[in-house]
């Protein structure tokens, strides 16, 4: 609760004698160190000294970070002006350990005042202060990247940019992280043949390249399944290419933002509110700061809170005690939920063709739920499985009816588990792909809460079902409740388990009835596999019996075995 | 990687017609939202809105966190003054939902200027800047706490401070969060009978008081095993009081602040030391900011470092080409590790005594594994288990040589897990218990990747080991790095876990030997619980084919019981 202050205290007396020079040397040092040190952390420092926060505490880790932050920058861009995003991502090595992540895109370009502080100022961004689904949020992502690449590599960053109207632009920039400013080392005018609009940045790291589960190819793969409206080329550091086609031309549907809802606003937010507020009269405020007020809901939220309030009362003068009265009289009356045309799933379709489009599999099964609210955010819970892939259970029954094993796939690389793995759980927040830290997420712990056992599965431990599964969940908010700001993991609202726990129940049951029917599938194999060794044998043993000529032991051997077949019922 | 511009762009033709009057308003929303939007995130709003990241994301968590920044400060406080630590802790409910979180210490107080800045700005203290072993080191906590109560009650914050020279003061405070500065309500100098010197602070918030694992008394118990020169008093909502008195008048030693090891220090990092230093050669720049660096060793790095660089030369002169190659010579240089008198581990001897105070076990092992270093920074491992009870082996020794059962004992509230549940996990950092995010920490991670099954537990799942055993796991560090604000859990660096597997090892190969031998006495318990219920039908069957009195009879029976005994070996 205190801070040492400056040399009130001796040391006491049970110093050991050896160490008293040591001690004295330790009581000057405690002097540099007491109150009069403490002073500001500059938000940069902050998290230069804590970066593994922003994801960067792994160089396996750190690239993905660089790609993920520029990419979802990206794409946000060319949603909000409405383009079809066409993105490309190069990994280049340019020396021991050092990458180079160059991410382009075709978005409508920053205008020329803006260019320092996006890319050179923690905390600076456009995304924080409103309420709307983009999958930047914090202000922070790109500008942190370029941040761990000067911190590694002492280099700056490079960016270029061209607007519509404007020129291309080249800025060679990094962050003053005592000050949490941008530095520019220079900035032209350049050409840039062939491009009508875009940005372009590089920033060099320290990095490794690796590829797996978690790599940067992994991520733009899910990143493909969650955008199908998105044209990726993506070149890895050995020069290989590759390009994900877009699936649909359709964009995701413009989102509008969203002014608070009344019920999810704290008491001391409210007096903030009520400080800051332009509006002149109380019915007014609360019609204008929040949604879902209207002049009767106004009336009635005053008539309820009472303390001599009324809808004429000057906003700013409310006192403490009044605006507890008000926020009590807003829990107090009924008020519509939030308006969810704020929230754009990617929706069931789509998802169904993303799944297919990327993961192969035997079965798969997608379910939308309709928003919900947590903490007065509107937010929708989308849920997919891919089943039946690779190796796994691996039966399939023929055009004409019979049942037979499925080539073997290799399974390395592959978003579907092998039989005998835990599910694979492809996470998503406002379609981009979470990677790290699965354990501490909410969806998995919505995963391993669900009783995958009623759906015929084995769930040893009650952790994640064991099955060759990919399950994939899909959160979009106007504001996603992450644990840090690597943006790895969802936080433990109650609301968002809840609702993911209903639509992993509602794809859970749709393969409860696939599994039964594989596993009946299963049991008539081995049967019949059985039957069919003997079959030959039992032609031969008939040829013998009946005296029969070699065809007509054929025909009886392939009689026999037809009726066996049309036997099966489905 | 662009944000949207000002309405540059005309929303595409395949707008559905339908919604053309909605798409309209949205791009007049657009506008609002373009680049021109963009701006400032004061740290303070950004955490308001992300308080899970700081550990409040729930009433019944955020009563806790209060506690516990309230009581790291206290305790950072009175160390550093070398003060014996005496605590009071008192939790009041003030209102429906609405606790009043007060904790006292008696520390060296605050002096009057430092008071506005401590509890009402985040971002700000004394233990960021410099690496030594502290509770706190983020200059967020309190401030957050008091951010919380004011958001969820509107209230401020009561401080109540005394130095020792001077007037006991009253402040009054809250943070503006629009701004991140304190905003001070009232300041006056008041009577504080009977103290000398301490501060107190006092904090109203929505919250939930419950008990169970990760309540407010859990956490408090364990502050006790991991400082056992604590006094605190503890007086829960129903006002009980608990008193944990002191185990030890040993403080923890006094650490020394140490500058930061050559080996750690990015390239980014050393440029701006280079640029920011006040040395005047680069050999007293080398010398001067970092540790183990002497001449000879100042010496050698300038020598490999080449590229026209002297002993001489000029620090804020140095280009990055240089500072590479200096960098790079610096990764080349044999330089001893950092010193480790900066860190103080509770002791074994001492953890033993904290265990033995707090947990009632049959079994107690602990280990301290020398220091090590991650990232350039010391930090040391301490493992303790307590094994065997409640309920669960429960078979002991007596002194005249027999087994019996053991007494069951009530396990709720008890911090060693009954013997069919997963083993618990205290963990530590700097002393402070944690108590959320166990899922990912790595601690978690080290415990379940260590093979219990060779000590002779069960590990299903490869989960936590199942057994009536509390493991405890500490981290002493001149910079703990934990994975969010709220100070949690902690990043999983490899040179961390490698360590936490160790220390988990060595007390796991003891208590491996203690189990066996528990095995063996389970075994012979069942044996000879089976012949001591036929001894009675022995001695009958002997009185009737020997013709014995019963006397004679009983005397048989008892020396066979006793030979029985005897003939177990230890």
């Amino acid at each position: 609760m205190t801070l040492p202050t400056d040399t009130l205290f001796e040391l006491d007396e049970d110093v050991p004698k050896k160490s008293a020079k040591k001690a004295a040397k330790k009581t000057s040092r405690r002097k540099d160190t007491s109150a009069g040190a403490a002073r500001d952390i500059s938000v940069a420092e902050f998290f230069e000294k804590n970066r593994h926060m922003l994801g960067f505490d792994s160089p396996t880790k750190a690239i993905l970070m660089a790609v993920k932050e520029a990419v979802d920058n990206a794409l946000d861009a060319c949603e909000e002006a409405g383009i079809l995003p066409e993105l490309r991502v190069e990994l280049t090595q340019t020396g021991e350990r050092v990458f180079r992540v160059a991410v382009e895109d075709n978005g409508p370009g920053i205008p020329d005042t803006q260019i320092g502080k996006i890319f050179g100022k923690l905390l600076y961004g456009s995304k924080f202060h409103k309420l709307s689904q983009s999958r930047g949020q914090q202000g922070i992502g790109i500008s942190a990247a370029g941040m761990y690449g000067k911190l590694t590599t002492g280099k700056p960053v490079r960016i270029l940019s061209k607007t519509r109207r404007g020129k291309a632009v080249e800025a060679i920039l990094s962050i003053d992280t005592l000050r949490n400013k941008p530095e520019e080392h220079s900035r032209e005018v350049v050409a840039w043949e062939g491009k009508k609009h875009g940005t372009r940045v590089e920033i060099e790291m320290e990095a490794l390249y690796k590829k797996g589960q978690r790599s940067v190819d992994m991520y733009l793969k899910q990143t493909a399944i969650a955008n199908p409206h998105l044209t990726l080329t993506y070149v890895d550091p050995t020069g290989a290419q590759v390009v994900y086609e877009r699936a649909s031309r359709e964009k995701p549907p413009q989102t509008a933002e969203i002014k608070p809802h009344p019920h999810g606003v704290e008491l001391g937010r409210l007096i903030s509110m009520l400080k800051e507020t332009s509006c002149r009269s109380l019915s007014g405020f609360l019609q204008e700061e929040f949604c879902r007020v209207g002049p009767t809901v106004a009336k009635k939220i005053v008539a309820a809170a009472g303390k001599g309030l009324s809808l004429k009362s000057y906003p700013t003068r409310i006192a403490r005690e009044e605006a507890a009265s008000l926020h009590k009289a807003i829990a107090a009356t009924r008020i519509s939920s939030p308006p969810t045309d704020c929230i754009a799933p990617i929706g069931a379709e789509l998802l169904l063709k993303g799944l297919k489009k990327e993961l192969e599999a035997d079965f798969y099964v997608t379910a939308t739920r309709p928003p919900a609210v947590y903490r007065g955010n509107p937010f929708q819970i989308e849920v997919g499985i891919a089943y039946g892939k690779p190796g796994g259970v691996g039966l399939e029954v023929t055009e004409t009816g019979r049942i037979r094993k499925k080539a073997k796939v290799d399974a390395t690389q592959d978003l579907v588990a092998a039989a005998d793995e835990p599910a694979r759980l492809l996470r998503f927040a406002n379609r981009v792909p979470l990677l790290y830290q699965q354990a501490g997420c909410a969806i998995t712990k919505s995963v391993t809460q669900t009783n995958w056992r009623s759906y015929g599965l084995s769930q040893p431990g009650g952790g994640l079902p064991v099955a060759p599964m990919a399950i994939m969940v899909h959160i979009a908010s106007v504001w996603v409740p992450f644990t840090s700001e690597s943006k790895e993991a969802l936080a433990s609202y109650p609301e968002i388990i809840k609702e993911i726990k209903l639509g992993l129940q509602e794809c859970g049951r749709k393969l409860g009835t696939h599994i039964r029917k594989g596993k009946r599938l299963k049991r008539e194999y081995d049967k019949r596999e059985y039957i069919e060794t003997y079959i030959p044998h039992i032609g031969i043993a008939l040829q013998e019996i009946l005296d029969l000529t070699a065809k007509e032991r054929d025909e009886t051997v392939a009689t026999l075995e037809d009726v066996l077949h049309r036997s099966r019922k489905f």
